[in-house]
């Protein structure tokens, strides 16, 4: 590629990108540069913006713009419910199953004593105050069917038991070792509406 | 995701890239939100920066951010050799396969009566023109060997018949109905190494 120092640096930054290897993150180059005015600079200017606007809600820990995310805005939302996930990714699929109507948690990552991970680093205290502070009838937990996922729906289970609040979590429809993410948007509804006490 | 209209906008971008379809636009975008500094506003940047600086080669065709790309501007490169390649991707495809030491000739798509494609827009005069005005001795034909690919090397070979040059063809390797930017770089090379005289 002779030397083509920018060109070069652009495509190890994207190759770095999931579901691009080096061969199809040059390939992804290529059509940028085909397409500078069209596609290229859009592009550029909405990471931008993203990259300078994005942070997560302080409140739940979703990704937006804003300082309290759109879900945590919306006054129709407090629906005295809130739904724990994992990950962002995993709010992203609950919201695209458009049943879940009320409010989130997003742990950003489950209980690990390898990774020392424990129940600060979840924000598992804050949930526990929201519970209380919000009115919280019913907690979601909408965890990865994973060991991990479940070793933690069940602490937090365990530290919410003297709130009142009910325990449900996802039931029907999620495949053991499955992740939330990868489901079908009409299987993560059927999940929601079979949710079982835990 | 919820109105987030900035991040909805960026993964429909993304989404325009080759190899990323809705899905894989959206893991990106989410791999991108949780590394803001490390790698969505570096990558912002090298974008804009290619964006802008990015332009054809006034000579060859070639992609880079000179006026003159750097394998014209090499004079180690003036080799008596031009090779000529549909794209871009076939250029980056022969300098991977480090055994081409001349220069190119991109021609930007091949003839088509069809999609009204003629010698103009291949820039076959200037090439023509390049031939005399260089002391170009050989002429590699490096085209995809597809139908349209063999018609436009046959239309060049006869243009170029009159300049004395030397006009060769690559030769072994290529499989029938094969694409260049999908070999592997030493298939080009066996391929370069073995061209014969068309
Ligand atoms: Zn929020
Ligand atoms: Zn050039």
């Amino acid at each position: 590629m002779a030397d083509e120092t920018g060109i070069e640096a652009l495509i190890a930054l994207m190759a770095r990108l999931p579901g691009l290897g080096p061969r199809s993150a040059r390939r992804a180059v290529l059509v940028l540069l085909k397409k500078r005015a069209q596609l290229m600079a859009p592009l550029a200017q909405a990471l931008a913006e993203v990259a300078l606007a994005a942070k997560d809600c302080r409140i739940c820990g979703n990704i937006s713009t804003a300082e309290i995310c759109p879900i945590c805005a919306d006054p129709a939302r407090a629906t005295g419910e809130i739904c724990v996930v994992e990950d962002v990714a995993d709010l992203w699929a609950m919201e695209r199953g458009k049943v879940f109507r009320g409010r989130y948690h997003v742990l950003g990552g489950t209980l690990s004593a390898l990774d020392a991970v424990g129940p600060e680093d979840l924000g598992i205290p804050r949930l526990v105050a929201r519970v209380a502070d919000e009115g919280i009838r019913e907690v979601i937990l909408a965890l990865n069917a994973t060991v991990d996922g479940q070793t933690t729906a069940h602490y937090i289970a365990d530290a919410l038991a003297g709130t009142g609040a009910q325990i449900t979590t996802l039931a029907q429809g999620v495949p053991i070792g499955g992740e939330l993410d990868y489901l079908d948007d009409g299987t993560i509804g059927a999940a929601l509406r079979a949710r079982r006490r835990l």
